[in-house]
């Protein structure tokens, strides 16, 4: 995959049975997501402040395969799945230092302008950001 | 539905962009959960403390329809989508005060042997509670 | 205490020793504040919102005394333990529903400017909605 | 500072004024206190399954100075300011990019042995492993 983050489970996300909370798994997951639109040059921060649009999640799954356990550290891998008009798929697979997959995730951002809260192409500058990345087909 | 219990958004739980994280929505989901657990006489740490199998996430889904804001009072309604003969899947459906969709999600939860780490049927004492919550078909 | 909000611990709020994180402490501390507010007819998001002024925390602090655990109900009691001329000093204790005290905590908050980003009098609206609320000394 | 650790502010930690939830301070001072206890050889994770103690915290207090916003990378500090008979204090502080004081904190953590559940002294092994980061006057 082009693009990977490592992520260490803390004290704090690990929940009463001993292992990383579910939804940590997304919170990883975004955090990547943050790290690569740093790596593009195309940093959420400023994405918020200066855009004319904004980039919400409309939808997000995972599959939990083996649990993730305090001290572990993480490496998130992050593809894009799919390129809609107005919505770019990433795929994530969480792997474990021993090289096994603990789990995977796709989450789904939709554009929406924020003039007219409705969705809208996807910016050429966010997918020249994605491109120099490796991150779309050739 | 034949279960609901109601969440409030909180400072903590809402990001930059001035709506709930949008995994905080899996957070409201295993909230109305565990009060369900509660509601059905098995709550869940005593399900932790006291059986011999556990029954860990394996799978999560949402799809975000409308923001979750600040303050706002959101009802989580639960449904059981599925009996699997190991798992058992929860539909949910969070509705706020003005009766409109904010977000729907599904929790597919296995039960797993504590001994062998392997699954199992669902317990007929679990079993026994969602029925008693009717949230079995008759 | 003459506002109090329970709150129930849950799973994702409980760490790897079977307790609640530490600072989940001032998350509940913070839900009750917010819900105080709420009770003034002055909620949170209406201040961020509306007002010329924002009120952040300045200071934390407090005691761990017995451990919070998963599905405890903890009722959280708020009082005004200090009014100062440009700040409030919030008193929280956190009781388990067998009496005894589980935290006590202490939230220092600003009033600032949003325009000169400086320190500025509390607003007598604030002052009036903690006065109906019985937290203010006659 | 004998110890630091860099933290990034995440999407997740940013609450609904744009700077980061308060008590997200204290997370990032535990994680850097986790990733301390790694580098002295003493692993969170190996202490809460291997030994007869147990280290919760009984005290925590913080200033907040100027915000941490989303993005930002955060240099913790962490020193040891306090060794007492059966605790150990750890002063923190949270230091921007650009180099201005964010935050400084206070942990304090007792040593609690598992069986009798009452304060012990500091065991042997943790004091070497604090000395030899450096963290231990001569």
């Amino acid at each position: 995959m082009p693009f990977h983050h490592t992520v260490t489970v803390r004290f704090s996300e690990v929940d009463g049975a001993g292992i990383a909370y579910f939804s940590r798994v997304f919170e990883y997951c975004h955090a990547a997501y943050e790290e690569l639109l740093r790596a593009g040059d195309v940093p959420l921060q400023r994405l918020l402040a200066e855009e004319s649009w904004v980039l919400p999640l409309v939808h997000a799954e995972a599959d939990f395969k083996r649990p993730l356990r305090l001290g572990d550290r993480v490496r998130v891998e992050v593809a894009v799945s799919r390129l809609g008009r107005t919505s770019v798929h990433y795929a994530y697979r969480l792997v474990g230092e021993e090289g096994t997959t603990r789990a995977t995730a796709e989450l789904v951002h939709a554009f929406i302008d924020k003039e007219s809260q409705r969705p809208r192409p996807i910016p050429e500058s966010f997918a020249a950001a994605l491109g120099r990345l490796g991150l779309l087909p050739e």
